[in-house]
């Protein structure tokens, strides 16, 4: 049923905050009556740190990564491997590799990957400055960090071909049985996959 | 953990969306970087909606519903019936009555309910502005639909008593078994009620 609002500002709100992923009808409303509860200032200071995060955030012209400068903070700290570069998919793919804190390389954000269902090409993703990046020297590995999809796998082969003639390792992350998974209940591609690619015993306590 | 952020600009934007009722740190994200896919132009469009709801939404002089201007669009209705008064806890309340299409009255809106151990009084509430407002005139009878729980028949009965001397009738609303509702599965409280207050089979028809 139609919802009556008693104010169109309300009204107005409730629509705004329904337009953001998994926030309903009833959750808006509930959010924005919550506003009229906070002081002005508390109100002011939630609008406006959203309005600037889209107006003055930027993208590092290294990694692509996002960040309030023209490089991000992790190419730009010296104690981290250059020679050594991570390709992900996403910001959320590099905040997910740094909570891991076991990489100590530099990143790549490609800002997705390929898709043709969703119309998404190479030319759509940041996959030629990933090549000149290593083209210009320094990167001696890349790591490919997408998802194990079949839009992952085709990103994947498409940078491996691209990368062809270059004098580069690339590596993929290792797939296999997550940490407190039981085998029994893995499915069989997963399992088969890590006995393929099983590790010497020793290298297992490296983490 | 202790999440990372690549700019102080996104954490600043999670940490508000945080702040919201019912958002974790993990939803915040998510909803921070939607932000970063919307324009620039929807992205103010949010945030201004919701700074505006909060610097400019006023109440009815007369019933204390959220509105954009002196009296709301409800006590304005010439249509409606200013002898019947719904004295109700909060807005939201005023929303669920008016979706039942049921209420052609007018409302009071109390911002609360008597609540010692949240340390609300009487005097925190709309309860002399609704004395004065019956000793005015106009009204003939009050609906008392304030929560079913200790709180809400508190202040039931602090509004009865207040009344007291005043020709006034004072009605509440039914309290009974829900619409669809399985007799096996009622507490017997409310049951009890539903068979003290039973209805001429008839009236059951009504809506």
């Amino acid at each position: 049923m139609l919802q009556k609002y008693p104010s169109a500002l309300l009204e107005d709100a409730v629509n705004e905050f329904a337009k953001l992923p998994g926030i309903g009808r009833k959750t808006a409303l509930r959010l924005a009556l919550h506003a009229l509860k906070r002081t002005q200032e508390e109100v002011t200071a939630f609008g406006s740190a959203i309005i600037r995060l889209r107006d003055e955030v930027r993208r590092c012209k290294v990694c692509h990564n996002i960040c309030d400068d023209d490089v991000c903070s992790i190419c730009n700290d010296p104690a981290r491997d250059a020679s050594l570069v991570c390709v992900v998919e996403n910001i959320k793919d590099v905040m997910a590799i740094e909570n891991t804190g076991q990489f100590k390389g530099l990143y790549h954000v490609l800002g997705g990957i390929i898709s043709p269902m969703e119309g998404i090409g190479p030319a759509d993703l940041e996959i030629e400055s990933l090549i000149a990046r290593i083209r210009s020297g320094e990167v001696k590995e890349i790591i490919l960090a997408l998802s194990t999809t079949m839009e992952g796998d085709t990103t994947n082969f498409y940078i491996y071909r691209k990368l062809s003639g270059i004098d580069i390792r690339v590596s993929v992350i290792a797939r296999g049985v997550s940490i407190g998974d039981e085998i029994e209940y893995t499915d069989e591609i997963t399992l088969g996959r890590s006995i393929i690619n099983r590790t010497a015993f020793n290298d297992s306590f490296k983490i």
